[in-house]
């Protein structure tokens, strides 16, 4: 693991996620920007001190010189932003598979850099979108892929909070701090820190692609560079119309991430603050309450879950949903085998470049006088 | 009346909403556009044969050439939206108070002229926009204008239903039917059907005035020529951005109107179909649930509410309070007592200005390559 | 009307309920205890004052001397208690209908005088359990009685209010005043006052009767005579068990009135406070959620419903439902026809007498050591 | 971990949430009835086969005759009910702290055998009431301790289930088989299973007890022994009255678990299928939601949270804060540091004695024709 030292929130949560399912065990890792306080870290988790590593480089040049049963199978980045890239490019080159949280680079030119590398080593690449790994997300996905709603018409994705009100980046708050400054951000502040969960969440589900967009991107606290707040409108590229909405100024949202999609047979709608229900609604019939560990769920669905219906599950499992998807691409590894099913999805470099060009174009497109602008299709 | 015959939705809700508070009395009306069906109607209602018109000219006529206390007091437009500015204009000059369906009129020229001949008449002019009149949406101007939500800084409102989802217009459905006919509801389709709703019910709630918007409005069902759907960026003139959503191809949706306001040190949350039930949210205490009928309530809102908490009131009750508070101003008529107080608002020819130049400046922006149309403000 | 004047409730609640739907006039009432009182109430309901009677005795005897098209046509009876059985005897006697608050009396001795005395008289006698009138009480009403739910095992009724949390009776609260005093209320508090309409709810909706009861009625609050709060261990007469809950005292409850039937194939839920939706789940499908004005609704629940789905209708609906159904059997006599159909239910002498058989037997089981009680059936 | 086999649920979720905070490894276990089943799970879970015991009590003798630094630290059993005291009872004798399932025994007399057998040895043992550690329900036994409450008048605990609508325990269910049969459930069905969850949750949150108890058990589904639903009125011994609900017979029910407490000042709700969100009532102010990870929490309710408000947490979460928290008593014994505080509860013996009287009484009431009987309390 690289990133995760103390303070940081996210790592502590890839490290839980990555126990749950007792087939991960994490055994080395550069945890912060000393060699001090990520031994002082390494110790607290009970690592080996001699596999704490005072940055990423010794890292990856030590576990790659270990007997290959005993070096590390994979690098998991949970670093700022700006270090994504280095990071995954030197453990591609070191023969580490990658897992690394979103956004994948800081630019899309950097992203398709990180393609080539990741083409050319023949390894493995995962991005941590952990919302596509809730079973009623699943679920939702597979409805849509089955017909259930008919042609998707209407997408409405929304993913507000409301952490950054005040400009708690200038009193000490690490995690915004780094989150509003370009240099270690990207170019996108919200957009690239929560609304490319929400880009890829409807993508994900839908199976459908934005095509273009427009985009009204906003520093609504005074002295920021970076943006804290935007609307942004939709068309995909079967001609269905939608709308995301990003904001970490929505005083008293938590973490209101939800979805909607609208057929012309029937529409879903999920939130994450409530994950083991999905509802369904229909023209003509009722509406239908979908639960997590219910009856009458997809096979997939009930792939990500662990637990008897009644019984909640959270982020962390989620989460856990996705590693476990992972180890088992990394088991598989090289011939194959074993690597979960069909239904074991990891975002992969295909999400990664998808959300950097959204990032990207979301940016460029709320600066500009023109309403829409299209967004880059790599694939 | 005028409208308001058999099949109709909206003149029964009239109807039902003016008896309740035992303020008014229906007189007479001309329902339909035979004069057969207009006197069947009125028989249905159990008005004098003499007073069911066979049109509204007659009406007018009629009505105008009784004595005065024998008269009616005021004209209700309850016909398609083309109907609305000949109506009232013939109204005001046969010396008659209106009260009208939204929109105003089919045009922001025609409202205009509207405006000028109510101001030469010096009577009164009220506008049904009934979701302005529950008592959780009194309490929530009331708390944004005491200041509790601080600066605003976004305002989502919604506004979705799914009764449009397949082409019911062609199949006999008369609702559907003249509301997507342009040359009987004006430029705008959803926009101008529901979308005027919730644009006037963010401004009503929040004070602030949409300054310029991005559009993006769609004809989703084959050969519709109205819009059936939309999206619509805002920008407000103190700076606050938002969203305004309205759709009713949403399948599944009721009626689906949403409010929510975040403000810089507080934001609230209303839905329509939750009516008695108003959020308050903030960034370090708990999030209360403001109950119509409950504690700690504002005096307006006290007004606009009949039962103890927990006796649900509904759209009828809303639509009351709006009749309420026009009786109380004919009442008052001409000399301004007994008006109803301050709280005892009507939308009148402000808002039906307001409401048309955001349905000409949505369509017209909508077919523009332009990213943001300034809304014209003409007080 | 007898009752209702200045300060009461339900009074009000009547009369609008009365006007909704355009088919009842109030045309005399004896509003108060003194002659003064009841004419100013009339005064503001518009009513001649020669019709605004000092008494009931005074206005029965008047109303029967008047031509027959011109006296009114039925009682309303909504004053405390007590005097129930008195105005009902009265108002038979004069050959008036008779459409009476609940409970029908306080005692079943004397509400078995009243059955003797309806069935002498050949009268209409309604009881108003306005939450019986409610669209999806009825949809669950018809579901069940179709067999959806197969055989019913278990019932959970609940109506918890806090109004009474603090002794409020002894300062001024008339309403809390008169339904602690036995000499007023009856033998029950609670029970009698809100219990009773759970019992209703329950037996209307499921059609199986409760056949015997223990209880546990509590005086919460120091210094009163009759029970605040209350639990009723319930056996059906096919053999399911229940739970009647019934407080004054849960402090923060509003009206929450709600019910849920078990049965050994699906269970129903509704709950008033949100009274536009019924949950229906299975063990093998996903739970649904019907909705008030949506799809595949019985022809009953349809018949109670005035508007489209998504406009929520509330507790004067509800009690409008009753109004009307009543005033159709009154129109409907003495020959029957026209009467509203088999779905236009009020609730008659037989609601009363099982009614007032539940509050004794609480009350009589409340004060025993024995267990179970058996609940007298007078059918 | 004695039991937790190959079908087992409870064992994964014990292992899940042991493993969740990284403090504790599964070293061993004896989980089946035989040898061959036992080490196929030990294999599956990667241990070492040496330590994956074909029973309980070889498990014992064999772990005890290792060094002190290569056994295990504590036994957990997730066996059925009839195993808990002997295997209790064997792993005191052998030196090694108790983690238990619920109920803690099949009798009060066995029980009271334990607490004996405890003492004797000094060591440590838990019982796994997982309910008490979801951080909303600490947060709110800190607000009813700290009087926000009130004096407590009424508490209405509800523990519902649908699983054992049908007799699955004669199509191959082996966790309804064991659970409906006496001789390994003990002498309560779903108030063994489930209603002393609820009780136990009661007692923990308000910090009363129970003093009496009138109870109505029911065999609903033909063929059984042991009662699979039933309702409990409870008194509590500062005057407080109640009402438990169990079953395992409302179909559509997941695991509805809720308890409303209801002061003379205010109120608290809490469901345990929403576990994030606690609501606090008042008489004359707005309700309020308390959110975990939100604002004005307990440092108590904080240490029980790992994520930011709006990241869900669920059950394995709550159950690895027990975990958590019985680890820190065992690093702590036998000298009393780190113990994890005050605020580090893990139910022991004392709440192992209120179940099983809680159990044992409402079996007996149930079958008497006296209403009141009391619950004895060991204390």
């Amino acid at each position: 693991m690289v990133g995760g030292g103390e303070g940081a929130f996210i790592g502590a949560v890839h490290r839980s996620a990555a126990r749950l399912d007792n087939q991960l065990e994490l055994v080395c890792g550069a945890f912060s920007s000393t060699a001090e306080r990520s031994r002082r870290m390494g110790s607290t988790l009970g690592l080996d001190p001699s596999r704490c590593y005072s940055d990423y480089q010794t890292m990856l040049r030590e576990e790659a010189s270990l007997p290959p049963d005993e070096r590390m199978d994979f690098v998991v980045i949970v670093t700022p932003n700006h270090l994504h890239f280095p990071i995954a490019s030197g453990a591609l080159e070191h023969g580490f598979h990658v897992l690394s949280d979103k956004p994948a680079t800081i630019s899309l030119e950097e992203c398709r850099e990180l393609r080539s590398r990741l083409a050319a080593s023949g390894l493995i690449y995962g991005l941590t979108h952990p919302y596509t790994a809730y079973s009623m997300v699943v679920e939702a996905k597979q409805r849509i892929s089955a017909g259930q709603l008919g042609t998707i018409r209407k997408v409405i994705v929304e993913y507000t909070q409301g952490w950054l009100t005040n400009s708690v980046e200038r009193s000490g708050n690490a995690q915004a701090a780094w989150r509003l400054d370009p240099r270690k951000a990207g170019p996108g502040g919200c957009i690239g820190d929560i609304g490319v969960h929400a880009f890829n969440l409807a993508e994900f589900v839908t199976g459908i692609r934005v095509q273009e967009l427009c985009a009204d991107l906003n520093r609504t606290v005074d002295g920021r560079t970076l943006d804290d707040d935007g609307s942004v409108l939709l068309h995909f590229n079967n001609g269905a119309h939608g709308v995301l909405l990003a904001s970490q100024i929505c005083v008293g949202e938590e973490n209101n991430l939800s979805l909607r999609v609208y057929g012309d047979a029937a529409s879903i709608e999920w939130r994450q603050q409530e994950p083991s229900s999905l509802w369904l609604k229909y023209s003509n019939r009722p509406t239908e309450l979908i639960r997590d560990g219910g009856a009458q769920l997809s096979t997939a669905a009930r792939y990500y879950s662990r637990l008897p219906a009644g019984h909640p599950e959270g982020y962390i499992e989620a989460f856990a949903n996705l590693y476990r998807n992972f180890a088992a691409q990394v088991r598989a590894f090289p011939n194959g085998r074993d690597h979960g099913g069909a239904v074991a999805h990891v975002p992969g470099i295909a999400e990664a470049l998808r959300g950097m060009a959204f990032i990207e174009t979301a940016v460029l497109a709320s600066a500009s006088e023109r309403k829409w602008h299209r967004v880059p299709d790599l694939d």
